[in-house]
């Protein structure tokens, strides 16, 4: 297949570097400024080369990458709120052209999921999006190896910033602030952690799951969501919940089509209490009880191979 | 899609009481004496009480059952090992007739993965064996969704048998003779536990793995396997590792191109110390860390759910 990237964070250049290793070629990538765009293949080493040492990917437009030659459009842009744009924009204009678009950005399908399917339908291209729900694990292909009518219930640990936090507080018996400023220093925070600690990001992975399972019978936007993050956590409770043999983590839920995330009592060596940035996923089915599926929830390489997967599954 | 089933034990009798649940019809299904054939769709009610009542789903032939109307095969006769018969015939014949096969019996795929698959290509129709490995677990989904080539590691308890006898020997300082005829008691471990308790279960799936790692450049048997069971993990063993933060369970392992099964030391605490009959696999990815899938990894509802998938995996 060919791509064309959007956006040239982490993940778009992860999927750029991975891409050859999975049997396709990347025909264009932009950030938010340029575009580079060569139909019959990216020298990908010298324009990731020209993004570390110029900042830039190109001297083309990013409008150029949208118009040029591909066959899947990734959108890996920063996720947004409200009108998700630009990523919604970038899906549109692929759809229109009738090509294939895989999601990294949470954006569309968090805030619009009805106009991304009203879209998919008029458009012979597809949409997928394995990679907006914890990272390199299996969450969304599983729903639908299910069949989202036999999954009854979802919930999990979507965040690993605030689970890093949270576990190493009650780890090490330290406080909220002193934590996450030592998060910070080690890149596992980012400098404005908003989104992680106060359950932004959790609630939006948590609001896609609930369309999905949906099936468009109701859609689901944050607004849907009710959603607490874990700054006002003390120290104090995590001592007093290791006393019963329980820890707080943030857990995200959607059961009964509701929304919920917020920090919670979990049994402290249940499959929930998950230590550093390791994420987790339980799902309820009908028939076969429960599955947990966990591991590395974000990340540049994991979030891309997620990606490629999705990239894959549209050559089947 | 037309479901005809061959086998009607558990996972057999499974399929065919969710089959209409998921949209498909049953139009067959055999016991290993008689079978039932109806091409508008058997009344699967009633043929299930016959079986219950009469011990026989009906008054035609297994083979009527084989020459019958159907899309998919699914094959839930009994595993056996060697020449993995009558479960490899039952394929072979599907086969030849260009109709879809879902296993559930693992032999085929164990013994004999080369000839399966050289059936398959001279055949319009598919094999597929989800159900084969950790019952509803997506262990060949996932790893069909990563790639083959990007697993370099795959492990874990693959039996849900030897895994409730060493958690229960561990957890009440019992020995293997005495939790054994309790698992019994239970319906937990079978009369004759000797698949489970040997290793040879697992064995077969890690097997079933290595072959689909492997993507046809090496085909492994059971012979090929190193296995070693819990028969002789004394009580005390769990005790000293109890005392270290450890535990032992029976741990099934591909990598490397080797095959391995047997009880190992794995961390009280870790992903791997499952308890009671849950089963866990963890995959090793190239650029995306460990994956965990942990469930239920066999019983009646669950593994037919895994064949149920595959069956519309045949659909998309």
């Amino acid at each position: 297949m060919n791509i064309a990237v959007m956006g040239a964070g982490a993940v778009g250049t992860s999927v750029v570097e991975l891409a050859e290793g999975y049997g396709h070629t990347v025909t264009a990538l932009a950030d938010s400024r340029t575009g580079v765009v060569d139909p019959t293949g990216l020298d990908t080493a010298a324009v990731l080369e020209r993004k570390r040492s110029e900042g830039i990917v190109g001297d083309d437009d990013p409008e150029d990458v949208l118009e040029g030659d591909y066959d899947v459009l990734v959108e890996a842009t920063p996720t947004t709120l409200g009108d998700a744009q630009p990523g919604f924009g970038n899906l549109e204009r692929a759809l229109q052209r009738d090509r294939h678009v895989v999601l990294a950005n949470k954006g569309p399908v968090a805030e619009r999921y009805s106009d991304v399917r009203a879209l998919e339908r008029e458009s012979a291209g597809e949409v997928y999006f394995e990679a907006t729900v914890g990272g390199a694990m299996p969450v969304l292909s599983t729903i639908a190896d299910f069949g989202p009518e036999k999954i009854t219930a979802a919930r999990g640990v979507l965040n690993g910033t605030a689970n890093f936090v949270l576990s190493r507080m009650a780890a090490e018996g330290l406080g909220y602030e002193h934590v996450l400023a030592e998060a910070q220093d080690l890149g596992v925070a980012e400098a404005d952690p908003t989104f992680d600690v106060e359950g932004t990001d959790a609630a939006l992975k948590c609001v896609i799951v609930a369309n999905v399972l949906a099936q468009g019978d109701r859609e689901y936007t944050l607004e849907d969501a009710t959603v607490e993050g874990i700054k006002d956590v003390p120290a104090s409770a995590l001592e007093l919940a290791h006393e019963d043999g329980r820890t707080i983590r943030l857990i995200g839920e959607v059961s009964d089509g509701d929304v919920r995330v917020g920090p919670r009592l979990v049994p402290d060596q249940g499959a929930l209490a998950v230590t550093g940035t390791r994420n987790i996923v339980q799902l309820e089915t009908t028939h076969a009880g429960r599955l947990n599926i966990s591991g590395r929830g974000a990340g540049g390489d994991e979030t891309a191979t997620a990606v490629l997967a999705d990239v894959d599954r549209l050559t089947d």
